[in-house]
């Protein structure tokens, strides 16, 4: 499939999230390729169908800049009270719905999105299907003061870590934090992993997203639209 | 007791522990007027008995600051391996030797400190002897991205969260985050509620040290000093 016919099966995708966005709501928006057509998708349905939302939060600068230039306000999440729907992607999402996300390196930001919204929608091509969550190296956001003493406890239990990079130097989160990926693959026993991750002291976060998808639309590569509830 | 016999006692108290100091030792210092007396009595140890740390590590700057005009030089947390012993102090500690920690508002550091030591002693004042841990709010370092979020449902969860305050505005701490203490009161269920805690998204760390103290040394009111091994 070529470029072009892959932008046109994003923006489709694109739109069937889009006309699930009603005027009054408070929408969240994530960040990606496929979320970029969403928001211009959002434009539209401003200018053609008078859309009003009551807020949007966003989970990026990018994606922040994009809404503010068609004209949209957009709010900090502290401010609203809960998202009515969150549109956004995933690196990998599994037949059960869950996800892996943090490619990007703002999974901390994304996950308290996530978790303050009625409904959540990932937009994303085939590519990022999976049976069971691997072929994704599993983002942990960690406190610098005890990185290396979490770095060395997640080699002992055989989860990979690698340290995330910026050229020769650690990535730094926008929280000042850095990112351990994990590479055992496929992610072994999901629920079990995040619980053993939410009880590490120095853990900021990570990147499982369990029992919180909603719905997906997907783009699949033979040009049809897939449609995934829970 | 007047300040110079509790002075005394808290004195008695600290050399005590500074007894168990030995040469070739990383060791992990906390902060508080008991910990202070600690810290001279390292410095006395290391003037007449020559002894030589491999690594000191603190909790605060306050502790650093002593230490390093002793003569000690002090290390960063992720610099060294673990801690062999930790001496800190505990703004409460029940029958079980579980404690609330966190009143200064280094709890996230001082909870790192602990997990990356092989042992744990704290050195308090009779005040902070409580049967089952109450008596004193408990800290709860939140992300201010959904700080809003997070105190509206420990208020529904009856928590009853208040935001710590530094004059009229939010106590920022060292990593940019709010404190929002539960005055909920005796703590309710603590394993429990650490495990709520640690699941909850934007909590980046609790005051609840259960399962970590391996001893404690204690200063009467009477005059005499206790000594508590788990």
């Amino acid at each position: 499939m070529d470029k072009i016919e892959q932008d046109r099966l994003k923006k489709e995708v694109a739109e069937k999230a889009a006309d699930m966005v009603k005027s009054g709501m408070i929408l969240g928006v994530g960040t990606g390729s496929t979320v970029a057509f969403f928001i211009d998708a959002l434009g539209k349905r401003k200018d053609e169908d008078g859309l009003k939302l009551k807020a949007i939060v966003t989970t990026s600068n990018r994606s922040k800049k994009q809404l503010e230039g068609l004209g949209f306000k957009v709010s900090e999440l502290a401010d609203i009270d809960q998202a009515d729907l969150t549109v956004d992607g995933s690196d990998r999402v599994a037949d059960n719905l869950d996800g892996i996300k943090g490619g990007g390196g703002a999974l901390t930001l994304e996950k308290n999105v996530a978790i303050n919204s009625k409904k959540i929608v990932w937009i994303v091509d085939e590519s990022k299907l999976v049976h069971r969550l691997s072929g994704f190296p599993l983002p942990v956001e960690v406190l610098p003061i005890s990185c290396e003493q979490n770095f060395r406890r997640f080699e002992q239990e055989g989860l990979k870590p690698q340290w995330r990079m910026d050229g020769d130097k650690r990535y730094i989160t926008h929280y000042g934090n850095y990112i351990i990926d994990l590479a055992a693959d496929p992610v072994p026993a999901p629920h079990g992993l995040a619980d053993y991750l939410d009880h590490t002291v120095g853990v900021v976060e990570h990147g499982l997203f369990l029992d919180m998808c909603d719905e997906v639309i997907i783009a699949h590569s033979d040009g049809t639209i897939e449609d995934k509830i829970k």
